[in-house]
């Protein structure tokens, strides 16, 4: 099968990620942080280190780095943990899992929403009164198109107003740069198993300095017991019950080989999302909704064929696995004016090949004839 | 190393829950859920089978089974999401996941805790006024002892009552029989890594018929992307986010194995805690806290060592991997007079032997010449 299906889950780990989750799960069945022997030690050894690479290559303090389940559980930490009020910017590339959160504190009272459009986006915010706005929250880069949003400039405009910068690094954490300290982001996060190459099961959150959130959840810490709240310290304060080892493992050595290859992953993915592309534009009954990019993704539709239908005859005749629907982006469908029919995605990672692209330009060729 | 910290996380998990872990990671890097590719529907058929062999096993509907990040995540999605209100009792047995949310719960003024000894505790129940009374919650077995509760008599009693009825089976679940159904149990929350022999990385959250829960996360779910609420029909409701394919592939072969061996195991773990027991108790310096329990669970104290200190000479002198300290359940050592130093917890998985136990017990009786 041709796995073009990597802004889901990335098909590509890299040996030294896999074995070191095979490793955990084989010989280290211990719990980090908990109990002081010599396993749950190598454990906490191994988490601390990944707090580090994380918080190296995202420009932040390795204790102000949290792990979580996914992307989702951190967004959600963010949202509910910070002291939102008033007016909330967002945009309307976000991904559910910042729209549903934010809907909720709609909902409850506690803000107002302004979804803005990702066009011209820094020209709105400088033009926009930014008087009562607590935060603005923005995607990196779309899950849906690819598109990346402007992260640096986001962040100067959210500094000087006050307001809390909040990124979703879900689709840009490990293809383009990031810097909490360098965007004046107040809360990133991140999911272990896309870009950033790591197993199932790891996301990430990390805050930046000053920046103080409640937590979502309560529980055990494996310090601190005898108080009734969780310890006021970072990560403890936002970390209850046992951590994910073998994911965190692998997001360890992922981390690391991303980081290392950044410029030669990103270079790769626009080489390759820009042959899709060029390939695809070539064929009369499609449309395509992506530019190049570092991200790996490219959106289109084909006249006559909705996106489900598209992604079911890709996996059943042709064996390449793309994903089809909405993407759980709601309002970028309606954006670009695909919210009935959706989108067809290919995601890319440079595991992938220029032969595998080009048999993919050929199946879709055939599907519109 | 003799590992004896299995209540922390089992180590010992059967071939067949290791290999699952690790095909999913090599093989099956796809989000079961969301794209309709044959990759993801593998993953997807694998996460409906283990929803079928938990509602098997402990007696509740496979839809109804929500899959969590660890049993703390579990306890938090059950105790703010029911709505409970008035007075919620609970038991000096619980873990910092039970006792935290509960204080988070009463500190806002949405419930009176009332918080009981585990002895006697049905009587003690029969003989309350339970007018008032949203919720009981209990632990099916205390992680510090070993000691069951009254499962059974007190579900009947909260169905009589017409009270939710809260079962941490963090301890419980895989050592002891429990039944969603059979005893009225509301919310059943559980470890994978534990008893139930899967990897790190999942927990399970299932739910009484009838019983509706607010999520504690919201985000994509793959399905009714347009809905800015999370959808109402459950698992997808309370499952906000990428699951973790390889724990819950790990999760479905280690509890497959666990319910087809629950009573031998029980009894193996029996006759382990009673040997461990009998040896510990001719060390004049030694103080048993647990009766044999199929928890696998000895906990104990040595006059004139503290339990952390306990617990280094074991690992450092003769490599014995046990616990020292609170477990995260404060109030069960102030039940127990042990707040001061904690209680050292050898926690046993079939997996150990019999020769590792009398080791074990001679290298206590060193220690405390």
């Amino acid at each position: 099968m041709i796995y073009f299906d990597n802004a889901a889950t990335g098909g590509f780990k890299v040996h030294a990620a896999i074995s070191a989750a095979e490793s955990v799960i084989k010989f280290l069945s211990a719990n980090p942080g908990r109990s002081a022997h010599r396993l749950a030690a190598t454990g906490a050894k191994i988490v601390a280190e990944c707090r580090e690479v994380l918080a190296s290559g995202f420009y932040a303090d390795p204790s102000r780095v949290i792990f979580t389940k996914n992307c989702t559980e951190a967004l959600n930490t963010a949202l509910f943990g910070l002291p939102l009020s008033g007016k909330v910017i967002t945009t309307v590339a976000e991904h559910n899992s910042v729209l549903r959160p934010l809907y909720k504190l709609e909902k409850e009272g506690k803000i107002t929403l302004d979804i803005l459009p990702i066009k011209n986006i820094v020209a709105t915010l400088k033009g926009s009164d930014l008087k009562g706005v607590s935060a603005i929250i923005t995607t990196a880069v779309s899950n849906v198109s690819g598109e990346s949003l402007a992260v640096t400039e986001i962040g100067e405009i959210a500094k000087e107003n006050g307001i809390y910068f909040i990124v979703d690094g879900a689709q840009g954490g490990g293809h383009i740069p990031l810097s909490v300290k360098g965007q004046n982001i107040s809360c990133l996060t991140l999911a272990g198993h896309k870009g950033l190459g790591g197993i199932m099961g790891s996301g990430a959150l990390i805050i930046g300095d000053g920046v103080e959130l409640s937590p979502l959840t309560y529980g055990g810490t494996g310090i601190d017991t005898f108080n009734t709240d969780m310890p006021e310290n970072l990560p403890e304060k936002l970390e209850a019950g046992t951590l994910n080892l073998p994911a965190i493992a692998s997001l360890l050595e992922g981390a690391r080989f991303t980081f290392k290859n950044l410029n030669n992953f990103a270079n790769t993915l626009e080489f390759y999302t820009e042959r899709m592309i060029k390939g695809l534009s070539n064929i009369p009954k499609v449309k395509l909704y992506s530019a190049p990019n570092p991200a790996g993704i490219v959106a289109f539709s084909i006249d006559g064929i909705t996106s489900m239908e598209g992604a079911d005859i890709l996996n059943n005749d042709y064996d390449v696995a793309v994903r089809g629907g909405y993407h759980c982006a709601p309002l970028m469908h309606k954006y670009l004016g695909t919210e009935k029919e959706g989108l067809l995605r290919a995601s890319l990672s440079v595991q992938n090949s220029a032969s595998e692209i080009d048999y993919f330009i050929k199946a879709v060729g055939k599907m519109c004839r």
